[in-house]
């Protein structure tokens, strides 16, 4: 049985790597919560609901913390009870395996079992 | 002289209150630094650059710890090296002078000075 996907690492893409076609990805976003979509084959989107601009803006710095560990930095969208993230690997111009990798552990932080 | 635009309250707009016209916010939008434009009639827009992420996340906190102190909320956008504001007063669908008093102190904060 393989780890659960949030435990796998998070490691650059190959130079020249090809992006994840959605065959390929499928199985990746399975494993994640509701939050989240592939949009265009391109990148990942969530929305992650709070009660209000504090504990989202919390939220925010415990991704941005997990985003600066692993040197895989989302766009992050904060407003008054929301947070959005998009996310892809920018030197393949579109989806990594990692992408999948900091989304479930994105789900764990806001499940709160991190 | 009146003392500068930072450093007037931050108040709720009044109920029914109509949002202000361009020759009504022209002299506070001249106050405010080169980040911030007005974006149709309706709301202020910022992009604030910094050197990398965690610098962008720094200030991120710093302008929402300013939104939950006055308890007026803008929209972040944070990514890397880069943080973007939007911000109105919902109460009255468009733009209040407090809009502009929670910019001028963004400006502060990123100028350093607060």
């Amino acid at each position: 049985m393989s780890p659960p996907l949030a435990d796998e690492p998070v490691e650059p893409a190959d130079e020249g790597a090809d992006p994840l076609t959605d065959g390929e990805y499928a199985e990746y976003l399975d494993d994640l919560g509701p939050a989240w979509e592939v949009v265009e084959d391109h990148h990942l989107e969530a929305t992650y609901e709070f009660d209000d601009f504090a504990e989202a803006l919390a939220f925010t710095n415990e991704i941005g913390e997990l985003a600066e560990a692993e040197w895989h930095h989302p766009d992050i969208h904060l407003s008054w009870g929301e947070v959005g993230v998009e996310m892809w690997s920018h030197d393949i111009g579109g989806l990594h395996e990692s992408d999948f990798v900091m989304a479930a552990r994105m789900d764990r932080i806001y499940d709160g079992d991190d």
